[in-house]
């Protein structure tokens, strides 16, 4: 349904993300909200960056699906804290969904908590979560047209991973039109070639998050 | 957003569906909705179905997507009717969206018109077009866990088909799973294993289908 039938529910919305992002910013916390179609890779991204970072940074993983706790169980599996969230209908997180799993967090203890939002390429993106960043993945088996059919999610984030890398020679997928249609829509958003299971391509998306989130630890002290 | 919210907006797009249904019934079209993530391959099992049955049927397709005609103009590239419907930023189609697209075709001279919706698990469920079937479709690549996240789309679909099944082998897919789990969730719909872009498995479908679109022509006369 068109976000415009519903201004009042985006007010509401965007008033308790700010709230959300005046409470990660008294406790140093970095909040990345991760974005994509149904099985890109989220929660695999997800752990590769756990693998790449624990070791530096206390990290959280809030989950959202329409329904299920697979995500959270897989997560925790890793001795991450994770808390699930389940939409019902609804095919996005809002701040009040955020609000209510943080209230489950000591967000004294943590550096980067990371959102998994619905899988869906058009609803999270309207709505602010109080995240310092939405980062968008696609995986190469969707193929390289997504930025023409969903040009939106490819606008509102700060960057993009294209994962699944490592099946590129099974698809007819144009790397290069994917990074022109990309980088026109999004001039300053960096494209991170990813293989999450494999952990290949890790260390350059790492880098540039936790550049972020040493950002944050240096403006809550 | 949650869609009950919106009760109004459902009631009035169910009542201009069932308009959308007696047209389609008084000049014996058969309607299929077909609804898939991004990328899981609707134009492609379209491009297939063509080749299958065009012929023996008339076929005519709307295209719904966020934005762009790109999917339309493939189509049209095949000598086939196409519509394109461009959302803006609508999540799904509606049916007052399939009506306008339907007054730019001759139903009379058309047996089978696909309608392919918006990539998304979630809102395209609720809404009801006039169409007589709606069939999903999944992308190997997604992963087997999708009916436990998305279990909705699973229930609304008179059949499912599982795409791009010849990358079986690069993706951990557990089929049996997947077809217990959706077993569960709907019992009688048919899942069809398809490699749309080199023609596996269509004949099976495009028998189900075409067995759909003789009973419609079967009530018109």
């Amino acid at each position: 349904m068109r976000v415009d039938i519903a201004k009042g529910i985006l007010e509401k919305n965007d008033t308790l993300a700010e709230e959300n992002r005046r409470l990660f910013a008294e406790s140093g916390v970095f909040v990345v909200d991760l974005m994509a179609s149904p099985g890109a890779g989220k929660t695999s991204t997800i752990l590769a960056t756990i693998a790449a970072l624990r070791d530096r940074y206390s990290i959280a993983v809030i989950e959202g699906d329409i329904a299920s706790r697979v995500d959270a169980e897989k997560i925790s599996a890793h001795g991450v804290p994770a808390v699930q969230i389940n939409t019902g209908g609804a095919c996005h997180l809002e701040s009040d969904m955020i609000r209510r799993a943080v209230d489950t967090l000591d967000l004294a203890t943590i550096d980067l908590l990371i959102i998994e939002n619905v899988g869906n390429l058009v609803c999270p993106t309207d709505f602010d979560l109080g995240e310092h960043a939405k980062v968008m993945i696609l995986s190469v088996p969707e193929g390289h047209d997504k930025p023409y059919k969903y040009p939106n999610i490819f606008q509102v984030a700060e960057a993009v991973i294209l994962n699944k890398y490592d099946t590129m020679g099974v698809f007819d997928f144009d790397e290069s039109e994917f990074r022109e249609v990309v980088g026109r829509l999004n001039p300053t958003a960096p494209v991170f070639a990813m293989a999450a299971t494999k952990g290949d391509g890790v260390d350059a998306w790492a880098t540039w998050l936790s550049d972020r989130v040493e950002a944050a630890k240096g403006g809550a002290a």
